[in-house]
């Protein structure tokens, strides 16, 4: 039974843990770790309430990692995933980090310095990589049903007035990172999926970005009209952008747009489009088109063009047609988890990497490749969205062959 | 009763000539002209079968312009649209042209000289600007039902495989087009619309543009597919991007996403999409956002970010609960004619300018300001997306105050 240490016990992390413990019978917490005494005794009652034997705890990460740990989950601060992350690998524990952007190109390469020293994946918790339209869509992708991809978009369309300006459980990373910072600050929903159908970093690389943001308002509006709590953010400026549009170009010559759009009423999306030359899948739209289909799309139409409303919604039957095996054998057990059974999916991926001592399908390359976008956009967007060159942290290696990896949870 | 010159007799030309003769009984056409006789010879018989006598017709657009006339539509080939306005505007005729992308700005200012010169304004025909839920958005922007906007896109989602790769009707203009340049070749739907929605000319203006192209493999995989008609285009190869994504910032702080999709497989779209405090519209997903209405979303779900699907689809409620008077008034009327009725409304528009000899609602400012983006973003693909000026054409009159048309058809 692999034994995993868990650090970072706010509303995310929580929520997670409580997953773990419901989900994962054969995973032993060994111990956990919060910098606020008060989580952790909520975190006990978790256990309590599952029946399983509190663990260790305690408020200092110094005597957290001192705990013999196969794996650890780190479920902490923005600003503390790659600093936690180093510190495990160091000791020989390959980490989880909950997804979020890097604060510097030099962290991503203190990251992957780290890895290339001690041969220690970290690995990114990118749930989003295991939705069910996404694992659809990559095996379509994969099957070559789309053709050849020439285009892909996503975002992360979340409305977070609320837990921006309020904070969740009393801490408040989002609100300084949105009143200091002004750049895509979340990009791997959907950047982490897209990359998966692109082959970046495994055939494929992603050269430059260019990043522009819209004025900020939605935050202070927000502030203006919610005095009875909010009134002490009144002189406080928000230098994060409402909507932060970025375009990655790839080495294979396919764009990326990426949207950051978390401070304008709407509801949620992650807006995941794929285009190819033989069809394409538009989240927003719910629609698959498939060239392959022209014939029967036509039939009932006067001119194809124009019948877009018809095929409004077939994404559940072609969800189920091209259901992947991930889904087909895990859909069940997935299904009480968060996020619409990906949390379920993501951690059973770790486990699985931990457990067979395997590299995780989302390994330390694509962990800072993905992060850099955040640092890279703030360039750019200050600059008028200027090109800004992407590094290859793979140094050359994302166009050598690689072995498929063996996992059940791989997104080769 | 007004009398119009007709130049451009190809499929659109054809098009929108049926739509006039059929809807507008008071219009009188006194001369046609196009290039091919053939075509001229399929035009009359437009007349004939709508019992209207056949006017004078030529081949030389010199003799065309030698007869009087009140306005003068040109539905030719995107490179002739500026210089056949000017021809028209030095004549004393405010013409209409069709949409479509400039090709240098210095052609763009050689327009603007010729109103400054004569105070005659040129019209472009931009239909979309009329669309239903252009108009319904646009009067809820007026009306601050989505509070401050943030933030718009919309693009060109049409595939035209077969239209660019076979001509419509022996000619071949898109063709040379899609083989010689890389830019948004097509920007003015849905540009127009929200140039409309920000009051560009009119209190704001477009400041920059960053344009970045993917790689171009649509067309030449659809010669390779279609080696019965294609095979002399075995060589061909085509410059220009399948996917052509250019974020506009606006001098009020607003960002305008625009895409130009016309060569991969898809359903017509143009992505419509206005983004503000207070709520948007989303035409993927045909989904109006009110966030006073928060309260309904939210009664049968459990977290309303996750209620998307539920609200697919109010669009068709929306659209009649804030019908703008436009389709209140002509709605029947247009129901006939092309593109859903919306070229029935952008005819109307034009015609009444002429009849009452005001400034159209789509002006001379209005049309280079639109056209200019296709060179700019041509200039700023090739430069990885480098940020480029978008010229003041107003010389600074945007920000002055300016009186509201009282023209039916304004899109004030």
């Amino acid at each position: 039974m692999a034994k995993f240490g868990y650090i970072g016990l706010g509303h995310r992390g929580t929520g997670m843990l409580k997953n773990i413990l419901e989900c994962f019978k054969d995973v032993e917490i060994v111990a956990i770790c919060d910098l606020m005494e008060e989580r952790i005794e909520e975190a006990k009652k978790l256990f309590e309430e599952n029946s399983i034997s509190v663990p260790f705890s305690t408020t200092n990460e110094d005597e957290f990692f001192d705990v013999e740990m196969d794996g650890v989950f780190i479920m902490t601060y923005w600003e503390s995933h790659i600093p936690l992350a180093i510190k495990a690998m160091k000791k020989g524990i390959p980490p989880a980090i909950e997804v979020g952007g890097a604060y510097s190109i030099k962290e991503c390469y203190d990251l992957l310095d780290t890895y290339e020293e001690t041969g220690i994946h970290v690995m990114m918790l990118e749930n989003c990589c295991y939705g069910k339209d996404e694992l659809a869509v990559l095996k379509m992708v994969r099957e070559g049903i789309f053709g050849t991809i020439v285009h892909c978009s996503g975002g992360y369309h979340h409305e977070l007035l609320y837990e921006v300006s309020h904070g969740v459980q009393r801490k408040h990373y989002r609100l300084r990172n949105y009143i200091s910072r002004n750049c895509d600050n979340y990009p791997t929903h959907e950047l982490g999926p897209i990359a998966k159908v692109l082959n970046i970093n495994r055939g494929n690389r992603m050269l430059q970005l260019n990043s522009v943001a819209s004025k900020a308002v939605g935050l202070a509006e927000y502030v203006k009209e919610h005095q009875d709590t909010l009134s002490h953010l009144n002189d406080t400026v928000f230098n994060q952008g409402d909507i932060i549009t970025t375009i990655i170009t790839c080495a294979n010559g396919e764009t990326i747009t990426l949207t950051l759009d978390t401070t304008l009423p709407r509801f949620y999306s992650r807006g995941f489009t794929v285009r190819g030359t033989k069809g394409g899948f538009f989240e927003d739209g719910d629609t698959y088109y498939l060239e392959a289909e022209r014939e029967e799309y036509e039939k009932d139409c006067e001119w194809i063009h124009f019948c877009w409303q018809k095929n409004y919604g077939n994404g559940e039957e072609m969800r189920k047609k091209y259901k992947h095996p991930l889904w087909e054998k895990h859909g069940d057990a997935a299904a009480t988890s968060g996020h619409d059974g990906m949390d379920y999916m993501v951690l059973a991926a770790y486990i699985e990497s931990i457990e067979k001592k395997a590299t995780p399908p989302i390994d330390t390359y694509d962990t800072v490749t993905w992060m850099a976008i955040t640092p890279l956009s703030e360039q750019s967007i200050k600059m008028g969205g200027a090109p800004v060159a992407i590094p290859d942290f793979t140094k050359g290696k994302w166009a050598m062959p690689r072995e498929k990896s063996d996992l059940e949870f791989a997104l080769d």
